[in-house]
């Protein structure tokens, strides 16, 4: 199969569909991946008690629209990141699935240095839709190919000039990645140091996704009291690199019924989730 | 099948064989459960370096013997306890294999109060031997059957009168066994707060295998240079429970060429794995 090179016409393709399954065992994984524990969150590393699923797993099985892009455009690994990231929950995420994911390439847009390429992934089993993930990413240097330079984001999902309504505070590990890895994104910029150096970075960092799950989780605690239903939408910016050992400090502004923007920090003052906003049944 | 009650008559019968298949995912799964960090031990956690196989390992497809003991003989699980373990290394673990277990029950005591079966596993592929795993399992409440005591241990693998040659220190980590579980051991007397009661104890205490296998791990450090293939045996009594954050403090006695007895104990003092030895290539 040839990869075709990035071009304003790859917008609107679909790249087909992808089987994929899971169990009880690939879903604890992933949650102990980003940082369910025992003492905390019994029921969703324990088959006893469950088990239940985080919302954010759908970023897993939707993450295979990311693989199909990287399958069938010319893109080189060590220069692309993961710019964005949203999920719709579209019922709760049984713990064991037999599933395909229908691929699309929704834009591509022409950031001059970089081009811009959004993806979506909408996971169905038989009894119909369970989620969707859609990701913006960034390749560097891919750039100057004559596309549209996309619309503005700024403003978007700004938090409301006034403090967090809710702070959250989670403290990675540095064996947070290695552990994430096994739920499927195998790329070397998050484990291996003389890649990272190679792409560019002092140092492996966490993936975006296994970042948006934490602040996931604790927006499924904190706003959703802990009931996975509960959560709708999660959508955001990776605007900075996570490191192994960082803290990240999620802030939520309740805005509305069952509405809050969210922003992530690390304990260094650095956003590295920026203009996030989910939606919830309040 | 109907399961056969503990009697002598149980020592020397054969368990058939079960099929067991392992990959690089399974091998790097088991070495972050048994507390292998990417920026201490990356080869054994990352493919791109490896993976790397822990010679430990081996109990894991080993310890379908004590699976096969489970399926054949009436044992309830809340009342059994692992009481020794003992590994040999034939050959290194390849990081993908397609294998079988000969499973025997290799000779069983009555304590009493107690039943103690011992149990075999030998693990091989089309190559020839790779590993045998040896278990001798505890059944609280199942003695009295009139069998033989069995040869008293008192004494063996004693350490020296003499402070030990290395000590290695390990912290263990809230969620260790819930990672070090998805390699297989899903006994929830590991997990479950409530079944940890019902069995007779304070909470859930980690398996005796991860604890053997942080062993294992201090001694591939600190005797073998971190060779795998340098590790031939390792052998040990489980002699009380480790708990969740306890640290595991590993002494080992210097006694010949490419041989060390081992002891390990908890920040408290009270030993975990006791008359202990390990062989190498000196």
């Amino acid at each position: 199969m040839s990869r075709k090179p990035i071009t304003k016409d790859l917008a609107g393709l679909s790249l087909g569909s992808k089987p994929i399954s899971w169990n009880q065992k690939d879903v604890m994984l992933y949650a102990l991946g980003v940082g369910s524990r025992p003492d905390e969150d019994l029921e969703y590393v324990y088959e006893g008690r469950g088990p239940k699923v985080l919302p954010t797993y759908g970023v897993i099985p939707g993450g295979l629209a990311i693989l199909s892009v990287i399958e069938n455009v010319e893109i080189e690994l060590a220069m692309l990141l993961h710019g964005e990231e949203a999920i719709t929950l579209h019922r709760e995420i049984p713990p064991l699935a037999s599933a395909v994911v229908k691929c699309r390439i929704t834009e591509v847009y022409d950031k001059g240095k970089a081009a811009l390429i959004g993806c979506e992934g909408l996971v169905e089993d038989d009894k119909g839709p369970i989620c969707t993930a859609k990701s913006m990413l960034f390749v560097r240097g891919a750039g100057g190919f004559g596309g549209e330079r996309g619309p503005s984001t700024a403003g978007v999902n700004a938090p409301p000039d006034r403090a967090p309504d809710i702070v959250a505070e989670y403290q990675t590990r540095p064996e947070q990645g290695a552990v994430y890895r096994l739920s499927g994104d195998m790329n070397p910029i998050h484990i291996d140091p003389d890649f990272a150096k190679f792409a560019g970075f002092e140092n492996p960092f966490m993936h975006g996704l296994c970042t948006f799950s934490v602040v996931g989780r604790a927006i499924l605690r904190e706003l959703c009291g802990g009931v996975p239903t509960r959560l709708k939408t999660l959508e955001g910016r990776f605007a900075d690199q996570v490191y192994y050992g960082n803290k990240i400090i999620t802030k939520m502004w309740k805005t509305g019924p069952g509405e809050a923007i969210v922003q992530a920090e690390t304990q260094k003052g650095n956003i590295v989730l920026s203009q996030a906003r989910t939606t919830y049944t309040s």
